[in-house]
C-alpha cells in the first residue's frame, strides 16, 4: 500500500505530521472573527479517538474467515483506527461528525484486495452472505461518496483499494498506460514522468486520491484546460461486479453502439469497483509558466478566457476569481504584513487604471516547450490586454502554484476555532454564468446569516472559474461562515441547500467534478429525470441485483 | 421535408437525376474484368418498382386511423414507392435485395412526424398497439440499421424523421447550436455557415443523412480530426421512448454520474428516438487546403500520421491510402488516358527515389485562417519529408475534395454489371494497426476467391487510414469482387465473416464509424462482453419494455 494510514489523519485532511501553522497565529482569528461579524472565536477541538467507543464489528466469524482465507489475516483489518479512517470521506459534513465522535457509520472491516480477481472473490462473498461493500480508493470524497452508511444491511465492509497500485504498461509511443486504480496521484505522476509522460490530472486532492477515484467521480483537474477531465483522458476501465467484470472498451473510437466505459464515468462504485484502467498520457511539457493578471471586473475576466478557449490558445490553466476572492486571498496573505497586497496596488494601478474593489485576479498556466508557452501567453495577454488587463508577471502564479494542495489544509484549523468552510461547484453555459454566480452568492450569504449563531454574524463567500470549454465554464465556490455549534449539520444543510437549489432553478449542473455522493441525491431527479435515473437503477439492477455495492450513493431509493 | 423522397433513388445511392458516365465508357469493363479474372462483366439489371408486388400494409383500419387522426392524411403514407424506398437502408446487402426486387420487410406505413411531442404520441399508439417503430433519418445506414424487419410484430412501422429539420438556435457566442434530428447535412451546414460556423462533419454520405441518424450510429466525418466524431461533438440530445423522453445532459462538463447522453450515442434507435440535440459548433475556417504526398510504403506513411497526431498539428484529415487503394484510384482515375498517372509519377519519382509498387498516397486537410494552414501544412511537411515522402501539391487534394461525395455512386453501376463491392472499417491501436491491415487484407482476398463465381476469379481489396488518434486509427476497406449471382447473399455474407471474424481476433472495433445495425450482431458479445450486453439490454427494458424500438438491431437478441 503506498501511504500508512496512520500517517493521515483520520478525521482531518493529509498528513498526519503537517505543521499547522495557523492555529498559533491569534491576529488571524481576530482578524477573521471581524470578517464574520463575530465577537470572538472560541476553541471547539475535535474528540480524540481514545475517547470515541466504536460498535463492534458485526461480521459474524465465519464471514470474517471467509475474508480472512482469501486475503489472509494483514489484509482484513477491524483495528479502531482502520474503521475510524475508512468510516467517512472528507466532506465538510463527514468532518462534524468524525470530530464529534459520531462513528455510527464505520465500516465493520476494512479488505485490502492486491488484485482484479480478489476483489471479484471478495464481492462474491459479499454478495452471497449480504454484506454492502464500500470501495475506497483515497477516501477524499467531499460528497459523502464513500461513507460506509448502509442501514439496510446486516453488515458492511470497505474495500481499500490502495494496495491495487501497479503500473502494468507505460507507453509513451501510443500515448497510453495502464494501471491499477489504487495508485496515488503521486506514485502514478512519478511513474509517469520518469518515461517523459504525464496525466496532467492534479485535483486539489491529489496526494492523497487514486486514479480509479477520480474516474468513479468523474474528476477533473487544475489543468483540465490541457489534460481535460477523466471522461476526456479514460480509454477504458474494468470493474467488478456481483454479475461479473464489467470491462470497457479500449478503442480510439468506435461506433460498436454506447461506450460501456462512459456508464463507469461517475459510476461512483455502484455499478462496479474500478480495478484498473487504461488511460492516455501525453509527452512531458519541458517548461511552465504560471501567470497573474488583474482584471477590472468578473465580466471581463470571464470574457478573456471564453476566448481564450474559443480562439484554441493552448493554455493548460484558467482560473479567475471574483472580486470577494481576490481581495479575501490578498487580505489572507497579508496578514501580519504592514501594508496589504491589495493597499499596494491600489496605490500603484488601482486608482490609475480605474480599478476598485471589483477588480479579479486570474492566474494563467502555460505548458509545453519555451516556444509554445511563450506563443500561447502572448497570445493570451494580448487578449487580456485589450480587456483591460494589467500583467501582474509571474509571482501571483508561482505563489498559486506552491499552494496549489495547500488549501484543505486550512478547514482543520478553522474547524477547531468554531469556524465552518465548504466548497462547492457548478457549470453552466457562458450565457447563464454571470446570473448564477450572483444567485448562488446571495443565495450563500442569506443563508449563511440566517443560520447564523449571532444576529451581527455573516459568511465570507468567494468564487472562482476554475475550469472553462468553448461553450460554458465552472465556478467554485468556498464559504466560511461562524458554526452555529448545538445544530451545525442542520445549519449546513440548509446553507448546502439553498445555494444547490439556486444551481437547479438555473439549470446548471448540481456537480462539475465533486460528484453526487450522498449530499447531492435530493437533486438527482431534477439533474437526470425520473426517465433517467430509472435507466441508471436498471443498470445497478443489472450489475447488482441485491445492490450491496457502496449503498445510498449516486441515485435516490 | 428538405428532400422529396420520389428523388433519391429507392434502390440506389443518391439523386435519381445523377447521371451515370461510368456505365457506357466499355473500357471501364474491359478493364474492371481483367482486373478482376473474370471473361466478362454482364448486365445484371435491377428490377424496376413496376415488376414487384407488395404486400399490403398490415396496419387494421383503426390503427391507420390513430395515426391519421394525430398527423393528418398527408403525412401517414403507404404508397409503393413510400414503403419500398424506406423498407431497407444502402448497405450492399440491402441493395441486393432491393434490386431481386425483395420488399419482404418494406413497413405498412411510413410515418412524418414534425415534433417531438407528435413522436411521443406516435409511440403512444404503437405501443399500445404492439407495432414496431423504425426511425429513420436519411435512411443511408450501410449495416443494416434501418430495416424495417420486425418479425416478432404484427406490424411495423416507419418514423421518417425528415420533417423534423428546425434549427431552433445557432449561438456563434457560445459555441454551441440546436436543431432537431431530422436535418439533412446539407441544410445543417447552409444554416450554420451563414451565422460564420460550423459543425464540420462531413461523412461520405453527408448530402443524404441526417444530424439524428449521425448521432444515433456514432459516427465520424472526414474532418474527424479538427471536429471529432458525434461523441465529441454532441452535447446533449432528447430521445423519444414509450416511457418517456429520455433528456441528455447539456452541460460542458459535470460529474452528477454517467451522462445519459452517452447512452443515445450510438444508440441507432433502440433506447429511443432522438428528435433533437444540441452539438458544438466552430468558427468557419477562412481558407482550407488539401494537398498529396507520396509516402515510400504504408508504414511510413502511417509514422507520419502519428506523428502529426501526438505533435498535436492542427490538421483537418490525414487519409491514408494503402498501395492497392493507391494504384487502383490512379489506374480508374486514368482509364482511357494515354499514360496512367502511376506510370507518369514512375518516370519522373519512382526510380529516382527507389519508390516501387508499395507507394501510398495520403491526402492531408488543412483548415483555419491562412496563418494556421501554412504553419499546419510546414509542420506535416517536414514531418513527411523526414520520413521520405514526396510532396505532390494540391492537385490530389483537389481531386479528392471535388469527389469526396461521389464514392458511393459507382455501386450501382457496377452492381448492374454482376460487380459487388462492399466497405468495412475498424479502428485499433497503433501498434496493431499494421498486423491488422495484413490481416483483413489476405482474409478478404481469400474470401473472395473462395466463394468466386470463376476459377480464375479475384478481388481488388483496398484500403485507407480514415481517421487517426494519438493511440490509434481507424482502417477503411474497400472491396470489389465478382458477384456469385445465384448465391450473391450467402457469398457476402461469407466475405463480411472472414473479414470481421480477422478483426475480432485481433482485438479491434467491429466498426468505427458505420455501426452495428443488423450486419454486426454476431460479434457484439466479443465486443461489448456478456455482462456488457445485459446492461444495454437492462437500459433497452427500462425505456422500451415492449421492444417496438428498431428491433433486430445493435443487440443480439
Amino acid at each position: 500500500m503506498s501511504i500508512e494510514r496512520r500517517n493521515i489523519r483520520w478525521n482531518g485532511w493529509g498528513w498526519a505530521a503537517q505543521n499547522d501553522t495557523v492555529a498559533a497565529r491569534e491576529e488571524v482569528w481576530t482578524w477573521l472573527a471581524q470578517q464574520l461579524g463575530m465577537p470572538s472565536l472560541l476553541a471547539t477541538p475535535a474528540r480524540p479517538l481514545e475517547e470515541i467507543s466504536l460498535r463492534p464489528s458485526r461480521l459474524t466469524a465465519a464471514q470474517r474467515a471467509q475474508f480472512v482465507s482469501l486475503l489472509g489475516m494483514g489484509r482484513v483489518r477491524d483495528g479502531v483506527y482502520e474503521r475510524a479512517f475508512h468510516a467517512r470521506g472528507r466532506s465538510y459534513h463527514d468532518l462534524l461528525r468524525l470530530r464529534a465522535g459520531d462513528l455510527s457509520v464505520a465500516p465493520d472491516a476494512v479488505l485490502y484486495p492486491r488484485a482484479a480477481e480478489e476483489v471479484m472473490s471478495l464481492l462474491a462473498v459479499a454478495n452471497d452472505s449480504g454484506i454492502a461493500v464500500v470501495p475506497y480508493g483515497g477516501g477524499t470524497s467531499v460528497v459523502g461518496g464513500v461513507s460506509a452508511d448502509a442501514k439496510d444491511f446486516d453488515a458492511v465492509v470497505t474495500l481499500d483499494l490502495s494496495g491495487m497500485d501497479h503500473i502494468a504498461d507505460i507507453d509513451p509511443n501510443a500515448g497510453r498506460a495502464h494501471a491499477e486504480a489504487g495508485i496515488y496521484g503521486g506514485a502514478l505522476e512519478r511513474a509517469l514522468q520518469a518515461k517523459g509522460v504525464t496525466l496532467g490530472h492534479y485535483p486539489q486532492s491529489f496526494e492523497f486520491s487514486t486514479l480509479g477515484g477520480w474516474i468513479a467521480h468523474r474528476g477533473s483537474g487544475q489543468m483540465s484546460n490541457r489534460y481535460g477531465g477523466a471522461a476526456d483522458w479514460l480509454l477504458s476501465a474494468r470493474a467488478a461486479a456481483p454479475a461479473g467484470m464489467l470491462a470497457g472498451e479500449a478503442f480510439s473510437a468506435s461506433a460498436a453502439g454506447p461506450r460501456l466505459t462512459d456508464l463507469l464515468l461517475g459510476s461512483e462504485g455502484i455499478f462496479g469497483i474500478i480495478t484498473d484502467a487504461t488511460f492516455r498520457v501525453r509527452p512531458l511539457p519541458k517548461t511552465h509558466e504560471d501567470r497573474g493578471f488583474l482584471f477590472r471586473d468578473f465580466a471581463s475576466g470571464m470574457a478573456a478566457i471564453r476566448r481564450a478557449v474559443q480562439e484554441e490558445i493552448p493554455i493548460a490553466m484558467l482560473r479567475l476569481s471574483d472580486s470577494d476572492e481576490t481581495s479575501f486571498l490578498h487580505a489572507w496573505s497579508d496578514l501580519g504584513k504592514k501594508q496589504s497586497l491589495v493597499q499596494r496596488l491600489g496605490r500603484f494601478y488601482f486608482d490609475m487604471r480605474g480599478l476598485d474593489a471589483r477588480a479579479c485576479v486570474l492566474i494563467a498556466g502555460f505548458e509545453g516547450d519555451a516556444g509554445d508557452v511563450e506563443s500561447a501567453r502572448q497570445h493570451f495577454s494580448s487578449i487580456a490586454s485589450r480587456l483591460g488587463a494589467i500583467d501582474l508577471g509571474r509571482g501571483p502564479g508561482e505563489r498559486w502554484r506552491a499552494g496549489r494542495f495547500q488549501g484543505p489544509y486550512l478547514r482543520d484549523p478553522l474547524l477547531d476555532r468554531g469556524v465552518g468552510v465548504d466548497t462547492l461547484e457548478t457549470a453552466t453555459s457562458w450565457a447563464m454564468l454571470d446570473a448564477l454566480h450572483t444567485a448562488v452568492r446571495i443565495a450563500l450569504e442569506n443563508a449563511i446569516r440566517e443560520t447564523a449563531p449571532h444576529p451581527d454574524a455573516r459568511g465570507i463567500v468567494m468564487c472562482h472559474v476554475s475550469h472553462s470549454y468553448a461553450d460554458g465554464a465552472s465556478l467554485y465556490f468556498t464559504y466560511i461562515f461562524p458554526r452555529k455549534l448545538d445544530n451545525e449539520i442542520a445549519q449546513w444543510q440548509a446553507i448546502k441547500k439553498a445555494a444547490t437549489d439556486a444551481i437547479a432553478a438555473h439549470g446548471a449542473t448540481i456537480s462539475h467534478h465533486h460528484g453526487i455522493g450522498e449530499d447531492h441525491l435530493p437533486w438527482m431527479a431534477k439533474e437526470k429525470g425520473d426517465l433517467g435515473l430509472d435507466i441508471l437503477r436498471a443498470v445497478k439492477r443489472a450489475v447488482d441485483p441485491k445492490g450491496i455495492l457502496n449503498p445510498g450513493k449516486l441515485i435516490p431509493s
